[in-house]
């Protein structure tokens, strides 16, 4: 049923609902054939202009615009994020988008080359952020923050060659969560693995996993099957692949490629072909050649007491021991994680979509001492979100289910059937939106009817106006 | 009164509120010179780290963080800000941070020079964006959208010699609203100046003025004042200086640096002095030089029309048609409005603030016509609010009268004044963020009781949970 309702002061108005359109009606097709009609009309009347454009107008390599549709769901999914990171009482902060270039220099290995650096204008040499957490330690440092629990939401850009059918982009957004602060341990690190939970839950995006490690377990067994040394950052790298090329491939790269004794390699792989829950952990710790080294001792320590909390925290089932996690980053320093989607499609006509990891983080305790000109460090754990890939799964699903998104709020449109009610329309509409009611009119003077009902359904709006006189 | 609450299957709970501490409570005191021990603890523990950094911490150039205070702040204001956006109807639209360099070229005039280029790393040749207008009409060009009502909050960058004092920085957000299409006259622009009203007393900043004139008006003065075509853009921009020097500096500066005749200049002069309302318009239609001017009559008669529609929107009142408004942007082709705060500071303990012009704005009929393959154009208007400006203003009144800003919206604490309660404590605190309540607890095993209520009274936290057992 309509709404009915009269405004005072006017010759007439009525106040229309218009959230369920009536089935089929046929008014509706008339005023899409018009509009079609004025659609053409107008494009005849554009005349060309002098300075035409001799290139190609588009957006940069592995950059996109986002349509309003885009916006509306991204704009859902960092609120999901948001609310979460907040729930967890972490403060906002926001650094610049570039940062002096030395300050991100030596702290992405060998993706550093990736970093966009800006043309040298006269003064500094300036690098655009290549994520949330360099700033974050820059920032720490700077102004000699001992404590802090904040989060950012924030572009970050990376040169990498774009396969843009993964959710892979140059420019990107990251949501980032972090506990700086020296605490007991496995505290804060296991309010980031909950964090992620809630956030992945949040999203409806299916049934996930979160891997985890410790980087002293992995250097720890590094040592015990006779790596040298020199080699670690090298066969770690190896190591990091095992989520996309198979141990056969790993191996072959460690001995061929990366000079490994093929025993070496075979008792690295015994160990990162290893994954449980907690009862790994203590199967590690009676393991006779791992239970010598102090380091991984000391991860399988965090790890267990991790395991606790994540057990009273109701997620340790959705928590595993992966001994093949590696992650790519140098400054990580303990625990280390990141949650895949383990979902096929529930429904057989959507594609499947390769989405690699949507969400990571792990301890970072030497970062911020790289900062500060006396070393003090401020041990720092957190998580960072892939919003981008999660927007390309949420996106997929929209248009396989044919949602249809409304990228505007407006609550009431101010229409008339009659000609030279413009001023009328003028007013009301003014007296809306000072009340705070979102509003929108036809650029007309004389509108026709149909077009501004049309204009209605086709956006969504639930309340029309109508105004006339006699 | 504190509010008292059992929470069920523990030991025992009490749900204390915290809104209003007890004035003067000894044990505040007690917890804050504990604090402070703790921390000096804290401080000498810490090694200093081998990697010491060789340069100075800082941010670039004209760039800064924002801490979680001024956060908050920015956040009231874009809320206040993009609410207004989205009462009038608009679709949020996102762009890349870069665009191709070409598509900025020849779009800002002298201040070409501050655009930010990225470094030539192979490929295409990139700037950080200038505004979000631009990149607007590159948007609506290269996805041929002929009407479109979008917002758009986001960064840009410009290199400027920052005057950080006044609120200018080289990284600054800009909240822009633009209506593109072809509609009946000054329905859209009418619309715009509303929404700089609704904004600039939403955020409560004091009495404002919008000054209005027409790219059309003042190429007409120039005509019939004698001025040679060719100097029609040196000519305005000295006239743009008029809201920072007296007329005498800009008349000096058209006649002996410009090269204008003096009784050219005395012409001008009669003109760009001018400031009214509406009986402005009229006079100028009356004026026997500037009627025979075919541009000025079309600026004119548009002028007309949009105090017409702006009465209507009750707001003309707020808007004085101001013939020295010149605008220093090139692609402005109609009406131009600029909004300048009008109030001296109401307490004499604040610190006066030359804040400059606050929101702006006009239309720009030829821009989209200039990325369109065949020209074809896309008639525009819109605005532009200066948040920067007014977070600084805002932030100089909070000091001024010492407001307390809550960085984070925590609601609950979960405490123990025992030992060996931190089981209990996260399983607690886990069903509270289940149940989407936000709530925080102390990252130790075994804290003290007063330390965690001191947090809580800092933190401005309203309730807290005491858990404990016999």
């Amino acid at each position: 049923m309509p709404q009915l309702g009269l405004l005072p002061g006017r010759a007439w108005t009525v106040l229309l609902g218009l959230l369920r359109p009536p089935p089929g009606a046929l008014c509706i097709r008339a005023v899409r054939s018009h509009s079609q009609v004025a659609e053409a009309l107008f494009a005849s009347q554009l005349k060309p202009h002098q300075e035409k454009s001799n290139f190609t107008i588009k957006t940069p390599k592995g950059t996109r615009d986002l349509s309003p549709q885009q916006m509306v769901v991204r704009e859902k999914i960092l609120d999901v994020v948001v609310s979460c990171f907040k729930r967890h009482g972490a403060k906002g902060l926001d650094t610049p988008a570039f940062e002096l270039k030395e300050i991100l220099t030596e702290k992405y290995g060998e993706d550093s080359g990736l970093i966009y650096d800006l043309k040298d204008q006269g003064g500094e040499l300036l690098s655009l952020r290549y994520d949330l957490t360099v700033p974050f330690a820059r920032y720490l440092a700077m102004n000699k923050v001992k404590k802090m629990k904040r989060y950012h939401v924030g572009k970050v850009w990376r040169r990498e060659s774009p396969t843009i059918v993964q959710g892979r982009y140059r420019e990107f957004y990251q949501c980032d969560f972090d506990i700086a602060g020296q605490f007991d341990p496995m505290i804060p690190d296991a309010e980031c693995l909950k964090i992620m939970c809630e956030i992945l839950s949040g999203l409806h995006l299916g049934d996930f996993l979160i891997k985890v490690s410790d980087r002293r377990i992995l250097d720890g067994i590094f040592a015990v099957c006779g790596v040298p040394e020199s080699k670690f950052h090298a066969i770690c790298s190896s190591v990091d692949k095992l989520d996309k090329i198979s141990w056969k491939d790993v191996r072959h790269e460690m001995v061929v490629k990366k000079g490994l004794a093929p025993e070496v390699a075979d008792r690295i792989g015994d160990y990162v072909q290893c994954h449980g829950g907690i009862s790994l952990v203590e199967q590690m710790f009676q393991d006779p050649r791992l239970s010598q080294n102090k380091q991984a001792l000391e991860g399988l320590g965090d790890l267990k007491l991790l395991f606790e909390y994540l057990t009273l925290f109701g997620v340790a089932e959705k928590v595993s021991f992966d001994l093949s996690l590696a992650r790519g980053l140098d400054y990580y320093t303990g625990v280390i994680y990141e949650a895949v989607l383990l979902q096929t499609p529930v429904h057989a006509e959507e594609e499947p979509l390769n989405m690699g990891s949507v969400a990571a983080g792990g301890r970072y305790d030497g970062l911020v001492g790289m900062f500060d000109p006396r070393g003090h460090k401020v041990p720092c754990v957190g998580l960072s979100i892939g919003v981008e890939r999660i927007f390309s799964i949420v996106e997929q699903r929209i248009k396989t289910f044919g949602e249809k998104i409304r990228t505007t709020e407006t609550q009431v449109f101010v229409a008339t059937p009659q000609k030279n009610f413009l001023q009328e329309r003028l007013k009301l509409i003014a007296e809306l939106w000072d009340a705070g009611i979102k509003a929108e009119l036809m650029y007309k003077n004389n509108p026709k009817l149909l077009p501004q009902l049309h204009y209605c359904e086709n956006m969504g709006i639930p309340l029309v106006v109508i105004i006339g006189g006699h």
